[in-house]
């Protein structure tokens, strides 16, 4: 099986013959969440990164108008390079696009947040198992992790506030430590669980029915280990109710020539 | 001897009875470096640091005329409660003042930023000695660490651009793993070092001539350890010839009420 590099998907994206999730693409390669704002929201949105970096793992912030992200991925165009795109305006979805050059102004100013698929390489290679790439969800996929609104506001600025959203991933009651310590290596791309047991102090009603994702089996002797969320600054932006905002389709992100390894140094 | 506590320092600062220099007071506790400009330059300098985060360890950004920074040091007055603050304009400095109630306007956004004496307690700690600390200078009192301008460019952001500046500590040999080890805990305030010996392919001439603070003696079986340094934003601020730039003065510092060793954790 031929492994696909990260710029041969940028390339099919590009064309349109992919169109498709990336979870699982170019394995070992980041793959990054887009927020796309105009530049007259680009401070508040930079300063609430700035204020809840758990939850946003910013990686790059592009120039007002220019698409493009050399550091993360030479030559790439955002405006092309992933596979399907969501349009919001005043946080409805207007539409699903594959590329978004009409779209994109000299105003447009992209932001790329890391996501947690890096760290979910990192607790595999650890022999640490994530449960919702081994249940597979009604359309025959690996489910989609479990996400839940908390009762945790972020810390606002400007116009965006909200809560918090987490990802919850069920670990062995002796391998929470491995999977703190192995998380704990990449503070910049959501780093340590922000909460390790009992989910009720974090304002969430019951773990099977979660705000996003898929609900996943909980064994005995496991105990639910909860992360930041990338989703917590894509639903603010919504909230925020900004005139137009463009973000990745869900499961559909950019793909980096940076190594997930390569996230665990600063 | 009592240890006065940061908000007593703070105190005696506002009330003018402290105007020296902050190194060694309320031991354990996390200093910043203060820049302030307008909110005009606020965007690029934010993202100056988003661009460059092993040099300039953002803690906090204040609100638009807002002198609070409730969560690093509560109750806190940044016009007010630091020993001694310069003012610049156009990158020449103007005057030194104890307080800046009258330089400080509705437009004024404040950055804190970490400082090595945070990582330099945990060497401490963990047994690396720091030499700046173990000599003396002309003064009789202990010298500045040695820091450098390098070759190595910062990634620019909007109006601010300028060179790398690295602070050095020489190390034994057998202790620069500890080292690396030790300062890698503290990610959001400067980090792992830059570069570890020979310093010409930073472009530094010669160590025995620190653009800034004092050279230090580096004994046999010594290596000399490069971090990036907080004195790179400042520099970088100056450069760009801001209309009117505020700065704590070098060696005194805001104290805050945060534990260097929370600075660990993100």
């Amino acid at each position: 099986m031929t492994i696909e590099l990260p710029e041969t998907i940028r390339r099919r994206c590009r064309a349109g013959t992919l169109a498709g999730p990336t979870a699982g693409l170019a394995p070992g390669y980041a793959q990054a969440n887009l927020v796309i704002v105009g530049k007259e929201d680009a401070y508040d949105f930079l300063l609430f990164c700035q204020r809840n970096p758990k939850p946003c793992p910013l990686l790059e912030v592009t120039e007002p108008g220019d698409p493009r992200v050399d550091r993360l991925a030479f030559g790439a165009d955002l405006r092309t390079d992933l596979p399907r795109y969501r349009v919001y305006e005043r946080g409805e979805l207007m539409t699903e696009l594959m590329e978004i050059r009409t779209q994109w102004t000299e105003d447009s100013v992209a932001f790329l947040l890391g996501c947690s698929f890096t760290f979910e390489s990192a607790l595999l290679e650890a022999g640490v198992g994530v449960r919702h790439l081994e249940e597979t969800g009604a359309d025959g996929c690996s489910k989609n992790v479990p996400m839940y609104r908390t009762t945790r506001p972020c810390r606002p600025a400007g116009r965006f506030a909200g809560p918090l959203v987490v990802s919850m991933r069920p670990i062995p009651a002796s391998l929470v430590a491995r999977a703190v310590e192995v998380t704990s290596r990449f503070p910049a791309v959501h780093g340590s669980p922000v909460h390790v047991g009992d989910p009720s102090t974090l304002g969430i009603a019951s773990l099977e029915r979660p705000d996003w994702g898929d609900a996943v089996t909980i064994k005995d002797g496991e105990v639910p280990v909860f992360w930041a969320c990338g989703v917590t600054p894509q639903a603010v932006v919504l909230e925020s109710r900004l005139e137009r905002c463009i973000t990745h389709a869900p499961g559909h992100m950019f793909v980096t020539d940076v190594r997930d390894n390569d996230l665990a140094y600063c």
